[in-house]
């Protein structure tokens, strides 16, 4: 179990500039997208890095909810440049582009799909030595800062797949709870509910002592080993911040504690998921987000349809745990009691409903979209969900429950419609 | 924040050998103490090396609570060797003592005192590369395998001190909880009054955003931080696994989940006080241990008289948490309840008063010794204790609440007798 470093705390982010003197770099990539550029974060990097006289170049065409497409344009970039140091200021979508362009430009001869998480790529170990990266995130969602994971969408096969290698785990993670101020209600509402879910997912992920085939050598474990008493501290934590303060969050851009929380929270599920891993959720919204049609969130300033990532992962969260709580009811109970249900008269063989219940009360009393049908899909689209669903058995596979296809059809019925 | 790579499970050692395959090792340093050489971890170690057909020496001579000789003897042996891999199989005084055997052999042209703490050594930061060390914890106390810190006994001056980077952190923690299940009563009573203090200490210590001086570049940052929303989280965690599995523990050493979950909390009291630091319940149990006069504690297996470490900081805990809950009273009473306390009608101001008394029942109840006086000191020792207390900034600047020469002898008094 490897976890990250991170540094944590309003304006840390002005230090930035020194760390790159630490490191010795002298050419420093700058990566974030073109809405964040103009934004406070970015801001405070630029003030650090002309203090500290770091040469750098930046590079703000970064794709929200990557391709891989975005991906190669960002790793030509990072080829070009020869850079001793990364520095990623964003949210997911920048911090995963950042990690691919330090990968690839530190392994030149690969093909793109080496590294790519079999089957859909080759899933090849990664050996190259790669160059410091600093990850300044500012959404409350991914904690991709703390994660040896990269997600794109690989738009040919019209389904989200990714890098995972503690490779690319960033050298550190700058949590400046400042950067969160900017962020507008939708973004905090879906990034917090990646959070949420990484938190649930990991919570109930198959245990790491039942996890099968156990590898006959440690180095081959996958960086995502199951629920274990490690992550357990960290998603349980994350949740209860979670429960505590993302509404406030949402609702109050001035709530400085809140956001703050948020902000945290989501590193402590990053660490948590990072080592355990997530499961149905994050497995069914890999085509969610894949096949999206004319989809468009509001509060995203970008010019392309999208399923925000935090959005595509919740919306079947009531379905998953309803199916996955007859394998540890009582860890679904727990976690339905610290999102504020009510469990003293209840049975534990009804878990998965109260939890299910609870998560659709939360969802409803943040407005979000009804379901699946509300964003665009329909009874038509399952087979393709389904089909999209299929490999990513990196994650589906640590389900407590195993699904067939006519489960996985079931959840996506389900989810549908929430209220 | 750095926090260490664990591996934990029940047999996980038997893959050691293995992993030192994946090092590349050739000349492994095996270290141990005597007593341990004869037992069942060690065993374990030595299957998994022969297995894998892992060449390596062995060396037994490390001291319970060492010393700076035992430790130059060590360094000696580390230098001769050659190693290009370390396994420690022990307590913190066998991982102690490997830690700076590495350092030393890796930095063959550095005095003793170079790395020591200042002021009692130089404090010199470390720059050559370390080579990897496993450490394999057979107590449940320090914590040593997470933390980048190294303790020993100054003859000289009397005084215990140590070494502190994070250049000395193990590479890997293996948290196997099969190995403590040869550990005698006292043994269990008095590495688990270690964690506890790590968790009280790193929960009240001085909060990271008020310590000063405020390094100007982040590199100088002391490993000690202060008390910070991520140590928290770590502090918290172990103090509710001592609550409810120290006794557990101490009374039945059939107890499999009790002396595993103790195993567990040790290693995340590590990892909270290895970044947030401990206070003066450390910083007083230097001198009542470098002081010792005849005391010989029961089940130690050993040939000189010591003051077990755990022992050493638990007996002044509750004149110390007495004394510093008037800063951040609230921690000092949810600690107090975490341990058991009633604090339904509690006043906030009579925190320190309710943990003391909290902590002093605990102690009663698992038999321990009396306070001070019965592990041999006077009144008269007080000047010597405070003396030897004075030197110890790096952990006594933490306190939440400073300290006079007057108030340390206070606290020593309040020590001699506890219940
Ligand atoms: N690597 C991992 O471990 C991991 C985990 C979960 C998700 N992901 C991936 O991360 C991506 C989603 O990332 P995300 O949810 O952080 O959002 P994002 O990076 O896609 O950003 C969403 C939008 O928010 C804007 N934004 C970000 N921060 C802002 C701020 N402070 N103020 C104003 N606007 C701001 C961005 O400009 C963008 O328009 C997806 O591709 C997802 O698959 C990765
Ligand atoms: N490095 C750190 O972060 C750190 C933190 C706290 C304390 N320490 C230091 O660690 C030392 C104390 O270490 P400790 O409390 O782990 O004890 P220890 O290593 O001193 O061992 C105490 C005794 O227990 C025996 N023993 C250990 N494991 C056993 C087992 N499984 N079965 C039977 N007997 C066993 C040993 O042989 C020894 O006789 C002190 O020097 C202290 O200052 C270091
Ligand atoms: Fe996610
Ligand atoms: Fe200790």
């Amino acid at each position: 179990m490897a976890i990250s470093n991170i540094r944590y705390g309003e304006g840390v982010t002005k230090e930035i500039g020194m760390d790159l003197q630490n490191l010795g770099a002298r050419r420093v990539c700058l990566m974030t997208d073109k809405n964040l550029s103009k934004l406070p974060p970015v801001n405070a990097v630029l003030n650090s890095l002309a203090k500290y006289g770091i040469n750098f170049q930046m590079y703000d065409n970064v794709r929200v909810e990557p391709t891989d497409q975005s991906f190669l344009d960002a790793i030509q970039f990072a080829k070009k440049g020869e850079f001793d140091a990364y520095v990623a200021v964003g949210g997911g979508s920048v911090m995963d582009t950042c990690k691919a362009a330090n990968l690839y430009a530190a392994s030149p001869s690969s093909e793109f799909l080496d590294y790519v998480n079999a089957p859909i790529g080759k899933g090849k170990p990664v050996t190259v030595p790669l160059k410091p990266l600093i990850a300044v995130p500012t959404t409350s969602g991914t904690g991709s800062e703390t994660t040896g994971v990269a997600i794109f969408d690989f738009k040919e096969l019209k389904v989200k797949t990714g890098i995972a290698s503690r490779a690319i785990k960033p050298t550190l993670g700058i949590i400046d709870p400042l950067h969160t101020l900017s962020m507008p209600e939708r973004i905090v509402a879906n990034s917090g509910f990646d959070v949420l879910c990484h938190a649930l997912e990991s919570y109930t992920a198959l245990p790491y002592n039942e996890r099968s085939p156990c590898p006959s050598n440690p180095i081959n474990r996958p960086a995502y080993q199951g629920s274990n008493p490690v992550s357990d501290v960290w998603a349980l934590h994350a949740l209860r911040i979670v429960a505590k303060y993302l509404k406030r969050a949402i609702r109050n851009p001035e709530d400085r504690e809140a956001r703050a929380n948020m902000h945290l929270a989501s590193a402590f599920a990053g660490i948590g998921f990072g080592n355990a891993g997530v499961h149905l959720c994050h497995g069914m919204s890999y085509p969610i987000s894949g096949l999206v049609k004319t989809y468009k969130p509001k509060d995203y300033n970008v010019d392309h349809s999208l399923v925000p990532h935090g959005l595509s992962v919740v919306l079947t969260s009531p379905a998953v745990f309803a199916f996955t709580a007859q394998i540890h009811p009582e860890r679904h109970l727990e976690a339905a009691e610290i999102l504020g249900a009510d469990i003293r008269t209840a049975r534990i063989k009804d878990a998965g409903l109260i939890l299910a219940d609870t998560l659709r009360k939360f969802l409803f009393d943040l407005n979000v979209d009804d379901g699946l049908a509300a964003i665009g899909y329909s009874k038509a689209d399952i087979p393709a969900l389904v089909k999209g669903t299929l490999p990513q058995e990196r994650v589906t596979k640590l389900s407590p429950r195993p699904q067939t296809e006519e489960d996985l059809s079931a959840l996506f019925e389900a989810s549908m419609k929430l209220y």
